[in-house]
């Protein structure tokens, strides 16, 4: 049995999501095809523009089986840790054989090589990271500069491939290769060639637009260009939740929620949350008070080591209260369940499959997680090796965070806080 | 020398209050008048309508020559702690020889009595108060039955009269009183009959109509109305700060601030804020996710205990994070500063001799107080008594209040948080 596994976030579906999906399966003819997808917020430290629910729906309309949520603290992380928590889910799952996930290079061989040095750190690499870091560069630039000097070092490979992580799916690609290497998990990968815009490309190009160009449109209320980038699927429902008064969604929706709780704050809460070291917490608190919105605070904080998606991530990381101590015991022991958003007539099967082999528990109704967890501990064949702290602070932050989603709504009735409570997976 | 103190919110000023302070000049003939005002946020737990900046410069337009802030954490309190901190501010510029108070009985012998009776707890009062406790009173109605009980045994009044701290005005006016006894201020109580609408009455009586009615009309723009009910300087002062996009401002501007931050709270932390006990802090919670909006939200927590007004003030304490500890320490050493919004050409005089006289130390710009802080603790004659660390709490508190004020601006460009730390007071 071959189960296709991918990781997306749909926000939203549009033409280049269904050409990959479309390829992939062409590629690797699965008989099922399980997503990972991130929540209400994306890993550009934002919320998504319509709910995970409706974006789960249009995943399973258009060829998904199944979706699991990728919990908040690995959705809305850097390449690495986003990666890594999509990349656990679909071990965890115990059933997924073949990965495939877009790439601009399409040089899977590159990935995996790159890959490797990133884990065993051969000697010169760490050297050459660390005075990279040191001449002020961010990470990911400092890493791409070390990497440069040690091909020419080694002569594994040329020195001027390494350019290739510099585009967004490459460098998600690399982390996938990555993660399932650390992980061992022993998958097929595959790359499909992107087509179209890239993701950073703001403006509109037509059927082949970028998610980010899609949102630019949706948001203009220019529907004609939205129904020409993306599916019929997907345009009906994003058109029927923006009519229902559920989105579109902004992070400027936020604006004063963010400022506000920056500005009651102070250097020292600051510094527990994750990223917030070196004076960035001043920087974050001093801006807060000097500017007057949430586009002059991003550009008032800006440096070269902190880019803006960086900043809009640790900005969440402030406002849900994230800390280091929690992130990180959160990449190290990994998502603490897999949470159903939804699934087909088809992937009912696939799903009684992984309710046996996963390694972590499935949860289909939020309300029930303190069950979920009890039954984990009660666990007798030990399948489940779950840390009831760390799973109730996962799933705590996912019901926190689609209570702050929903307030976002246009409309007020629907505001509500504990959709996730009430939430069942979308059977389609 | 004679120096008038009165104690005000100004939310705004309107006919009533210059009747008031009309009618108290001519009982006293001060050389100088000074008033404490709550800052940007009021006693019903609410921000004020305009700043404290404007409403400060209204006040010494119409009157009043010096205009010291009452700390956030009095102001925004029951009769009893939004007295006691005002009253101490007047005590400790050790010039206030006279205070007036609005009262709707006018029977100053009365509260005094009462106060007596409040401070001393002669038997059997605390058995009648415990009693009516247990009954599910909320605290203001069953010190009234204790009182009418506790004047039934006694005979030193007529039980009949306790009716009359019903009434919103003899209610902080017995707090006065009280405060004075408690802090052995020997000041001269006088009490000016109010005139025109009650406070509660939200319906427009023309010239005297209540601040929540001014309010209303203001928020409805109806201007002919607001001219009406406001003396001229008052009409053009919050004329000039709404088209200038500072207000009007109202506590549903907060809505989505304050609904997710008790989205995101949890029962562990409500609980260490004042006034959160006995399970208010699960009904917080619980509605906070139920409800789409403040007026939901408040309906859904309010019951016979807990007032619409208290409810305000709770949902701010969570919002600011004001523990138990703080707002009890508050209370027991007083107010730590004597912050100057403002003073006219007048005013100067009785402010040298404040500065010479006052037992807390004169903060005239924000941005200083760490200074002002050294210079207390250098004091040789020991004139201060402050607390370093209760001072700087209090003044952040005033400060990121102004800093959560700001962000609830009309226009955008006038949403900084920094205002506190570069206004000066205002000289008219």
């Amino acid at each position: 049995m071959k189960v296709l596994g991918i990781v997306v976030e749909y926000n939203p579906f549009h033409n280049g999501h269904e050409y990959h999906l479309k390829k992939a399966k062409e590629i690797v003819n699965p008989d099922f095809t399980i997503a990972v997808m991130s929540g209400n917020f994306c890993q550009r430290g934002e919320p998504a523009i319509i709910s995970k629910f409706a974006r789960a729906e249009i995943a399973l309309r258009s060829g998904i089986d199944v979706v699991f949520e990728l919990p908040f603290v690995f959705a809305v992380q850097d390449a690495g840790g986003f990666a890594k928590g999509a990349i656990w889910i679909l071990k965890s799952t115990n059933v997924v054989t073949d990965i495939v996930f877009g790439s601009e290079s399409g040089d899977l061989d590159f990935l995996k090589k790159v890959a490797e040095v990133l884990i065993k750190q051969p000697e010169p690499f760490p050297v050459l990271m660390r005075e990279e870091l040191k001449k002020g560069f961010s990470f990911p630039n400092a890493r791409k500069n070390a990497l440069r000097r040690y091909f020419e070092f080694s002569g594994e490979l040329n020195p001027l491939e390494v350019s290739k992580i510099e585009k967004s799916n490459d460098i998600l690609g690399l982390e996938y290769v990555r993660s399932a290497m650390e992980l061992n998990f022993k998958v097929n990968f595959h790359t499909v060639k992107r087509v179209g815009a890239e993701d950073r490309d703001e403006d509109f190009k037509g059927k082949f637009s970028s998610a980010t160009a899609v949102r630019k449109q949706i948001l203009a209320g220019n529907w004609d260009k939205v129904a020409e980038s993306v599916p019929t699927v997907s345009y009906e429902i994003i058109k029927r939740e923006i009519e229902s008064g559920r989105g579109p969604v902004t992070l400027e929706d936020m604006e004063k929620m963010i400022l506000s709780v920056l500005r009651l704050s102070d250097r020292q809460t600051l510094s527990r949350f994750y990223g917030f070291s070196e004076g960035i917490e001043k920087r974050f608190l001093d801006c807060s008070y000097k500017t007057t919105n949430l586009k002059d605070f991003f550009n008032c904080v800006k440096s070269k080591r902190f880019t803006l998606s960086k900043i809009r991530r640790l900005s969440l990381y402030a406002f849900f209260g994230i800390t280091q101590e929690f992130l990180e015991s959160c990449n190290q022991l990994g998502p603490q369940y897999l949470r159903i958003l939804g699934f087909t007539e088809k992937g009912r099967k696939i799903l009684s499959v992984i309710k046996k082999k996963a390694n972590l528990p499935i949860i289909t109704n939020c309300a029930d997680y303190k069950k979920v967890i009890e039954r984990c501990l009660k666990d007798e064949d030990k399948r489940f090796s779950i840390s009831p702290d760390l799973f109730e602070k996962q799933i705590l932050l996912d019901i926190k965070s689609t209570a702050i989603y929903n307030l976002l709504f246009t409309k007020q009735s629907e505001r509500k806080g504990d959709e996730d409570f009430k939430a069942t997976p979308t059977i389609v």
